[in-house]
């Protein structure tokens, strides 16, 4: 045993520490004695931190932790991102998160990532039309929350106990007997993966089953942020169209047969955003093309249970017997969004693969969340919650297709979702269209954001689950409002 | 508007559904009439679900559905992954988890990930010297979870509200307001992000900022994990020691020139597994080899708060003034750990790429978890059970060290963090010893997972951290013994 101390070190690195603080109180003589001198006067700013070391011939971390005291101190003031500035001895002081010094970034992020929804998502707005959410007015909160707090009840030490990987074996068990029951699809716990939402769940599917170079099909339009995921990749995408009749299965197999696809992203119920849904023949013919060709299907449930009128069809996943289909069910964001559980469904030759990205990604979806969860959706109030929203949500539905009912754009009314992809007129200015509108905080998506190839750019996607009634009727006002004007300036 | 009917479609699924289970029905008088003929008795495995397809002339998902069918009304028994069994008539069902059906797996996993710590973890013992984490009953368990339920009453809708990608405002806030107050780092909120736990840091790090054919530096030992993160991007790890000193600077620097790495991955403050801390003088001279050779420094500071005695020096992040140093700070494990919740810290021009893959990962760490923990943290009883935890630790290391005295292994006893890094004779043959330790219910970590270059054979990671005293007095007996029985087979 070589037991080592560390006193002598630490007791160098607090004199080190002091000798600095001697060297930063000087700076900060400095500039007060030139401000006293009138070098300069408020609201003058003060040398570049760089700048001010070279002239001092001191570090530029002590220059700046001067600057930072002297900003304390009330004697400058520092801008984000500008610099430091001489203050007015009358001025108030800021908030705190306006008081940031500027830095002389050099370090350079030579490698892009995009996410444009979230891009469009980061605008606060009023008229909320581009964000496929619940609007939490259409969710039991104050039931919810006095329910789950049982969950410290039951389980005391949940605050302080992590998940396992795939998910709490609890959740799993029940969510197979949920499969089983609900689908008829039979399913191990072991072929069950909790993630923290279906962002997550698509996100690992490409990371653990695409590699550079791979081609995949991804629908065209399609929801954006998988795009951008496999994008990320850096894979061949291959648009396959999406009509209310499902695909051109003749065209996708001679696809399939030529290109050999990795895997086909897809989102067959009431798809994102068109809202249409692939015809059950369709289901049982992908499944057989997807054995024939080796091609991976994901198949993303996200809208299942928010049908109006008739139930969807069984997912792909059902009639699937070779273990071709990977299955992304969202859950919590009917219930409890703001838990976001999610469920992946894979056969073990590809759980094999997924369940090693998912440690490296977060190590498991915390347990806190998969109980919470567990506890409420099992719950004899949640059938009727569900039952509510369906309708809350095709009332919501209806309600824009009738306030959009005169303006002569075209849509295919969809039998559930939270969405409606609308057709403005050919060449329509639909950027110009959305600066406008997020100018008048109303926001929508771009159909071109959807659309592997970027085109699509007459169309548009509202959403209308996260808006409410009279807030609706304002946006698409204002959204008419603002279309028409763009529409008369460019004939 | 082109509104259009789906009832057709639908009508026509439920009765193709219909004939299928016409069939379905058939298939199940062929085997319940075989198995009454005594073609098959129990205990017999049933044909494959495609050899009976064959033999029938029928679809594969019939059979697979009759078999299920089977399988529910008892007449034959599902064994997962090995196939469909007659059911001995008096033999009782057994538990839903067991009875799945068995699938002829084709789809193919050509992608190969892992997670090696992951897979140690995933064996369950009672001796658990493996997992770097708090002992639950080292926590305020009872105190948390009352606290944290009025959560619900300060945030009503909390339950259906998303975070917004970064993490909430007002935790970003708080945390900038915290490392100006306890670190002297003055940070603008938007240059923090909220993660689900420092693994997820450490993940979109590596996604955002290295592209393959990269080269990066990584200590020697390091976090099992960091090394098989970068190691999926595909990049080339190049290892730096870390002794008790730190690195050996001339030699990283003579690196950094010929390499030009992309970023180092280091934990220099009671280093996992090894517990070395870098002294002050290099870590500022680290900042500079990071500017002079455009190399970004990501300080992975999880066990910042868990010392012994003195308080770690600052972060290499306080001396950074160029915006090459992202930081990643672990909050929540000392806290509440099921919770999840890390900062990572990033000059905005570094932020701007990793911003977009947190979308795209999970579109932000839930809402609820990041409310929690505020709650909690900045409560007045925290910093109190903070200094408790630190000698609650430092006791046990020090058990440790007391039990491990006898063995004639080294180590150098640590300043902080929560592991022991003991080196075993030359040529101890580890592997076999965790074989062993596993058999009876005691894990650690081999240093050879901790070594990007695979060797370091004869080392073994132990924690102190998670298991109690009277556990860890069995656990290393176990351990001591079965080292001994090796030892003495091998010499």
């Amino acid at each position: 045993m070589t037991g080592r101390k560390e006193q002598g070190r630490m007791a160098r690195g607090k004199q080190e520490t002091q000798e600095a603080w001697n060297k930063v109180d000087t700076v900060c003589r400095v500039v007060e004695e030139g401000i006293r001198r009138g070098e300069w006067t408020a609201p003058d700013k003060l040398p570049s931190v760089r700048a001010m070391a070279e002239r001092l011939g001191m570090h530029r971390l002590t220059v700046m932790k001067a600057y930072q005291k002297l900003a304390d101190d009330g004697v400058i003031e520092a801008k984000y991102k500008s610099g430091y500035f001489v203050r007015e001895a009358d001025r108030e002081l800021k908030a705190p998160s306006d008081v940031e010094p500027s830095w002389d970034y050099q370090a350079k992020n030579v490698y892009t990532n995009r996410s444009r929804l979230a891009d469009i998502h980061r605008v606060p707005v009023d008229y909320q039309m581009s964000e496929a959410l619940i609007d939490p007015g259409l969710l039991p909160n104050m039931y919810m929350s006095n329910y789950v707090k049982q969950i410290f009840d039951l389980y005391p030490k949940l605050l302080s106990t992590y998940s396992t990987v795939m998910g709490d074996p609890e959740l799993r068990e029940s969510m197979a007997g949920f499969f089983k029951e609900k689908q008829g699809i039979a399913l191990h716990p072991d072929e069950l993966m909790i993630t923290t939402g279906s962002q997550q769940a698509i996100d690992l599917v490409s990371r653990s089953l695409v590699k550079p170079g791979d081609k995949i099909l991804i629908e065209r339009p399609t929801y954006s942020p998988a795009i951008d995921v496999f994008a990320q990749q850096n894979i061949r995408l291959i648009p396959v169209s999406i009509t209310p009749d499902g695909y051109d299965l003749e065209q996708l197999e001679h696809v399939m047969k030529r290109e050999r696809p990795r895997l086909f992203y897809m989102n067959p119920t009431f798809h994102n955003p068109t809202g249409f849904t692939v015809p059950v023949r369709q289901r049982k013919l992908l499944v057989e093309l997807a054995e024939r060709y080796e091609c991976i299907l994901v198949e993303d449930d996200v809208y299942h249970d928010m049908y109006f009128g008739n139930s969807p069809p069984p997912p792909l996943f059902y009639y699937d017997t070779e273990g071709y289909v990977i299955y992304i069910r969202s859950f919590s964001k009917y219930v409890a969004p703001g838990l976001r559980i999610s469920v992946l469904a894979a056969r073990p030759s590809l759980m094999r693969g997924i369940a090693p990205v998912k440690a490296l990604a977060d190590n498991g979806t915390p347990l806190l969340n998969q109980k919470m969860f567990q506890l409420y959706f099992f719950s004899s109030r949640l059938q009727e919650h569900v039952a509510k929203l369906r309708i809350a949500l095709q009332l919501r539905k209806e309600k824009m297709e009738r306030l959009l009912a005169g303006t002569g754009w075209r849509w295919t009314s969809p039998g559930g979702g939270l969405n409606l992809w609308v057709q403005l007129p050919d060449g329509f200015p639909v950027d110009r269209l959305l600066a406008r509108c997020l100018e008048q905080s109303v926001a929508f998506v771009p159909g071109s954001i959807c659309d592997p190839l970027g085109e699509l750019d007459s169309w548009i996607r509202l959403s209308y689950s996260f808006i409410n009634e009279s807030l609706m009727e304002e946006g698409l006002r204002r959204l008419i409002a603002a279309a028409g004007e763009l529409h008369n300036g460019s004939t």
